[in-house]
């Protein structure tokens, strides 16, 4: 495989930019990079975009960008793989350039979003969710919230602990989106704030949650040696029901990622000095440090707590501010990570913002619930390799999942649940849904009907009516039964034991 | 760069499956490819699809694909590039092939459109014609009726001949598509059926268009030898705007696609025994066959009336049917062509479809209004090079066109013209619209108010109302004035010249 470099790379400000096009943004980002890079031609463009049609009516996009930017006739091509399009563009333009077949191509990556209304933007993000899921009224903040509470639960963080911890993050990434003058919001939050903002679906706030956002970034990729290397790849999928998945507290499509992209860059999670990971909920930070090695399993936590991913801490983590303060243009932020990353190495950003360590970096993007993520790192050429190759996180088969019909009417251990105050059309205002795993090894997404709070690991009753899955606290009586039951049972396997 | 080979092939049929999602038709194709190759593992999956957000709504295909096929786990990207996703997903699979990152990947394309009412699947399928053309009331069958006008201009075609050549493709596509277990169409048609179906939009008629179709295909890539090679992939685009290219009678974005596959194949068309052309209107197989080199400029369609393209011919073109008889799931149709390339190549099609000399094949997919074309050669390994890379077409540079605002009320050349029928909501029927070059070397997209016939290369007169282009054949008075102008101008030429 040929050796692939970052040449030129450029961005728009994200924001909301009503008398813009998609392609508009994409060609203020394309040119920029065009013009930061060493040569004025390219011989192929690469698009990212999640949903140019739905979004923005804008089909074909890659021949558009192409035309638009005066290329007309080189080959140009779109990559999706939804939120993660802006890294897997990047991506499949790396492997045409390792391939040897370009030795100079425009990746360009933008979305266009904040001239739909809100619940628009909902809507046509939550098609990515798998049909079931969706139907049951599960949206993206739902299903993050659930996740988000699992991994509290195995990180062993009460209610109280979790919010600060997510606090602190939401807060760190507005203060670094306060010196990028590219991010949506330039301005710092207060842990005030951060807790007096609405519950969005709990235990996520407002504060949680990455905006909706107007952008495009754009990065040269040749075959000549520049100062920054891009030294690994790594791609990985999970389940599209979440319900399906190995564990909830993880996302297995970032661990297998990381582990190839580690493996191609001949590093391992010590070599890398800063990290641009996925925020779309502050909890993603959080579970993606983790997921990439970057720090201890169940311990990501506690270096929020310290500091440690803070500008001036062990390993920065989102110092553009992250997908929450720089702002989420869907199908743009894996590729903006890759610009940010260009610029730290560089020493181009505000000395305030900059990094102290810059020679090895990783970004984690990903695409729908985490179901199609990938990772890439990037180093300055030259930069000792260390101990090599290792990445010690456990990768799960989720194809191994049990997906049969299940017997209805049985108890079951409540996973994750979620108290979702803004529910798709069509849904009681609030929504509880819940993930419940059930003796046959099945998991199931149901709904409560009280917005009452649960504790994750109690045991609740899931029945069926029509095609939704309920779950309650079982009564008195329920209990009784099932200890009752659950008595009967040891004292057969008692029996058995004695009459062997 | 590695070599890349085609392993296992497979598709669903195409045609109506009112019952089947989008997944489930390529989960098909995706398992047949698998069962016909040599191993039952991939380490990644390439999905083409043009928009199964609008058409199917199904979003982040590429990951929900994989997990259905049990794939969970593995990368997973969608390429889309309009209607010929389904060739561009296996070139940039092939360059994941190529450059050494994965050694054997499972590449599927599919549509689904049949459910929705063909008004709604023609309004999607517009949103890949620049804006201002599509806001004037331009389909694709509009625009691809300019584009046969001009050809048969170019090429000294009157309206009888042209439409005797037409007819003559879609009954060889049609006798094919009759053998084709897989075809939509499996039925022959006459010369008088297609002579009495109706006017699309002039000069075309219903029986020169490809249907609206489902369905799916799918392609094992690897690096290990197989009986059939890729050994030329190419890939080039054109102006958005169709009033903004070199020119009409041909597809600049072809020929540029044509020229990297035969330059990286070490091949000249010569070497060529079979092809597989985007017929999406009988028209453009008979300008693909140019564009690629097979037949001579302006000569192809004689190769047509001496049956020359037929199975049995010199060089057999479609004998799958083509999109007009085996049907046209738009991101499906350029992975369908490579699918019977193989079979054709491995002697597996019924005898009467089989052609004769199965060596070297060439596809030819078309984006778009033929802005984002790709052409791939397959051969038998071992197959010997005969004379190397040769291509003696001109390609044009469409970014050097002019955009700037031009003068209203002039006269000029109308290059091409067409009656549609079927206008889009909004918009008369018949709508005429006219594509007229005028003397500041601008194309203009321009309407007549009567439905009557013009000359192709007739002076017309454009004037301009609020943002809308018209054009008239001028009146006896108009043309003297133009005449008397033209004259005035030539006694300036002759006095200029005297005093010099």
């Amino acid at each position: 495989m040929k050796e692939v470099f970052v040449d030129g790379v450029g961005m728009t400000r994200f924001g909301k930019f009503p008398d813009r096009s998609l392609t508009d943004l994409m060609v203020e980002a394309g040119s920029a990079a065009l013009k930061d890079s060493n040569r004025d031609w390219v011989e192929a463009v690469f698009v990212g975009a999640q949903n140019p049609e739905e979004f923005a009516q804008e089909a074909n996009i890659a021949a558009a960008v192409s035309d638009a930017l005066g290329l007309a006739g080189v080959p140009a091509y779109r990559v999706e793989t939804a939120s993660s399009s802006g890294a897997s563009v990047l991506e499949a333009a790396f492997y045409a350039v390792a391939s040897g077949r370009y030795s100079r191509v425009l990746v360009v990556a933008g979305e266009k979003m904040t001239h739909l209304p809100t619940p628009r933007v909902t809507r046509i993000l939550a098609e990515v969710i798998e049909r079931y899921e969706r139907n049951s009224g599960a949206s993206m903040v739902a299903l993050a919230a659930m996740v988000t509470q699992a991994y509290a639960h195995y990180a062993g963080l009460n209610r109280d602990r979790l919010e600060k911890v997510l606090c602190k993050v939401a807060v760190k990434n507005h203060r670094n989106g306060a010196m990028n003058p590219y991010a949506q919001f330039r301005r710092e939050i207060t842990e005030e704030q951060y807790f007096n903002s609405r519950t969005i679906s709990y235990p996520l706030k407002l504060y949680d949650c990455a905006p909706i956002t107007d952008g495009a970034a754009a990065v040269v990729l040749t075959s000549e040696r520049t100062d920054i290397k891009v030294s690994g790849v790594g791609h990985g999928t999970d389940t599209l029901a979440v319900r399906h998945r190995a564990y909830l507290h993880h996302f297995n499509a970032a661990r297998i990622a990381a582990k190839q992209a580690y493996r191609m860059a001949d590093r391992s999670p010590e070599d890398i000095d800063f990290a641009e990971l996925h925020d779309a909920f502050t909890c993603f930070e959080v579970i993606g440090a983790e997921d990439l090695g970057l720090f201890e399993e169940g311990k990501a936590w506690k270096a929020v707590e310290r500091g440690e991913m803070d500008i001036d801490g062990r390993l920065p983590v989102n110092p553009s501010g992250g997908l929450k303060a720089r702002g989420h243009p869907v199908g743009a932020s894996g590729l903006a990570q890759a610009v940010e990353i260009a610029w730290q190495m560089r020493g181009q950003v505000d000395k305030n913002r900059q990094v102290r360590r810059n020679d090895v970096a990783i970004l984690h993007s990903i695409g729908g619930m985490s179901n199609n993520n990938v990772v890439i790192i990037f180093e300055k050429p030259g930069t000792p390799t260390g101990k090599g190759f290792s990445f010690d996180i456990s990768v799960a088969d989720s194809s191994k999942h049990r997906r049969d019909p299940i017997r209805v009417g049985t108890f079951g251990v409540l996973d994750a649940y979620t108290i979702l105050h803004v529910p798709p059309e069509g849904f009681p205002s609030p929504l509880v849904l819940g993930l419940v795993s059930v003796p046959s090894g099945h998991r199931i997404l149901a709904r409560a009907l009280n917005p009452v709070h649960f504790k994750v690991g109690e045991r609740v009753f899931v029945s069926k009516e029509e095609d939704t899955y309920y779950f309650v606290r079982p009564s008195f009586l329920e209990k009784t039964m099932l200890s009752a039951r659950r008595s009967l049972r040891k004292l057969k396997v008692s029996l058995k034991w004695w009459m062997r």
